[in-house]
């Protein structure tokens, strides 16, 4: 946690103070968003099928504010959630935020997490509607959701894909993954011997970790091409995880061409530095926030060559499988080794 | 929390376990909810205005597995946010439900949670369509995230109040608080000598205080009755703290009749076994989920003598300010002391 230059105690405010401190900094963006913080429900108008996704974040099991700064994680809290929404092909509109911390926390702290999730909602053009504030024993734990829109026939599904359309990706993966390798080390390093941490060079992977964006701007693209994926997921288990996730969904199998996963030299460097196998930091890490999603073979002419996505590889029938290719043609099976909260701990 | 005749481990499940197991159990009764769980956003159709409210709950904040049952606790959180959507006047109709837990739950711990979650979906008809499962270093968390729907014109804010409006209230007032002291003070023999719980003779406040109801009954019956109250909250934090909310939100003044306020029998005999003014009880218990409004002078022919509902008092001008009247007549001065999760700890 940064220094604070003056601390309010969180008992001087009570709920209902936090609660109008909170309400005085939101502008609602959306006429359509009737009525925000202050009454028992926040009320809007939908315009066409409503999509809704909601994710929690526990102290100690998704983030360590050892190493995580507050407006960070609160940037953050959103982008996971809003991501979800832009995996339907929807556009997000409103989130509710619900915070339960301890009064560990001065009131200055909790300024810098709604700090980022107000930055979040002005980049992302989401309304901050509604939300619950309260007491935690210990740990800090933010649930976010966030409800988008869209006309039906623009709804994208994980279940959509057929069999030989295209698995695309959008920007590169690994990134997010070997960000934490970093932060995990050098707080490991601190415990032991008391040096500052030392994150040079590694401004890219930390800043996938830190502060990931939502790929607004692949829906926006995809949408301008004219190209309407037939299955889309966002990556925040890994790549191996959500491709599986469409081609079960989908009733079909799918192959990756391991030299085609897109990963950024920082990502390919960190990796090597701690010995890790960079394709499978993008296949198993997580925490991207990329868009994977699948396009029919007749679209490849308005995909290709664009440097925002890259064809990964194919769906297949069933009996296939989920596999892997190598650049020798080898196959390996694909296996759903990402983020699972529970085997972790 | 009750026996088991069997304990599966969360790790044995893993997320993706849990989250097919959930699903599995979930029926979606409106038609209107187009996709449920098992994409990364939950689709539905609107019809009407959208209201969307959320809560969370925290256990030794909000709750103590000690005395409460599991499925009690899925129960409640469900209901408390449906409390919420029908003091807009809306109609609840969809759910999400995240939940952070430690290993020392077993997967049977999870199911009695759901079967409150579910059991609660079905009594008051709305649908589950997504949420979160996620690990917890230590203490259990429900998030729940109700959205409701109504025509705009029947929507009610708190602000609607007028000047000379009559305040009523539905059900009975301070049981939940006094159920919760009965419960703790069995704890607290408990701890000290070991002795069972004696909860006899107290049914009717342990039930509103472990399984309380939301008024659905209540909307209806207004709207059977042909009014449309001018404001309405739902009392979670107490009679006193609501009243100033709507006297507040509207720009008026209120006043509550000491002897109006609707206190049932075995609440009063508790309060008194306790050494505690029943009204107080229930002007600053909280937790009772019945519904508080507001309706015209007009009206009180269409509502008086409804064993469902009491008028306890009337809305004034702003500067008469907020008032209890006792039985001589005498003015005391109303505070919001309800529960207030920072000040509490």
């Amino acid at each position: 946690m940064s220094e604070h230059t003056s601390r309010t105690e969180l008992n001087e405010l009570g709920e209902f103070g936090l609660i109008e401190r909170i309400a005085s900094r939101v502008r609602l963006q959306h006429a359509s968003s009737v009525k925000g913080i202050g009454d028992d429900a926040a009320v809007y108008e939908p315009r066409g099928h409503q999509v809704v996704t909601t994710d929690m974040l526990v102290e100690g099991v998704h983030f360590d504010l050892g190493y995580v700064p507050l407006k960070h994680l609160g940037y953050k809290s959103v982008v996971v959630n809003v991501s979800d929404v832009l995996a339907m092909n929807a556009v997000p509109r409103r989130i509710t935020v619900s915070v339960a911390l301890s009064n560990r926390f001065p009131v200055e702290a909790i300024d810098e997490l709604y700090e980022g999730v107000l930055l979040a909602c002005t980049n992302y053009g989401v309304d901050l509607v509604g939300g619950d504030t309260c007491s935690s024993p210990s740990g800090l734990v933010i649930s976010v959701t966030a409800i988008g829109e869209a006309a039906p026939e623009e709804l994208v599904y994980r279940s959509g894909a057929r069999d030989n359309d295209l698995l695309v990706v959008s920007g590169d993966l690994g990134g997010a993954f070997m960000g934490l390798q970093v932060l995990e080390r050098e707080k490991a390093v601190f415990k032991e011997t008391g040096a500052q941490p030392d994150l040079t060079g590694h401004d890219y992977i930390l800043e996938r970790q830190l502060k990931p964006e939502a790929r607004q701007d692949i829906t926006a693209l995809l949408q301008q091409l004219g190209v309407r994926p037939t299955a889309m997921i966002d990556i925040s288990d890994g790549l191996a995880s959500e491709a599986i996730h469409i081609a079960r969904s989908s009733g079909l199998g799918v192959r990756i061409y391991d030299e085609k996963i897109p990963i950024d030299p920082s990502t390919y460097d960190a990796a090597r530095a701690f010995n890790l196998d960079p394709s499978t930091c993008a296949l198993n890490g997580g925490e991207d926030y990329e868009l994977l999603f699948t396009v029919a073979q007749a679209d490849y002419e308005r995909i290709k060559g664009n440097p925002s996505i890259t064809v990964i590889g194919h769906m297949t029938d069933q009996a296939s499988g989920h596999h892997l290719v190598d650049k020798q043609g080898g196959l390996h099976e694909l296996r759903a080794q990402g983020w699972d909260a529970f085997l972790r701990r």
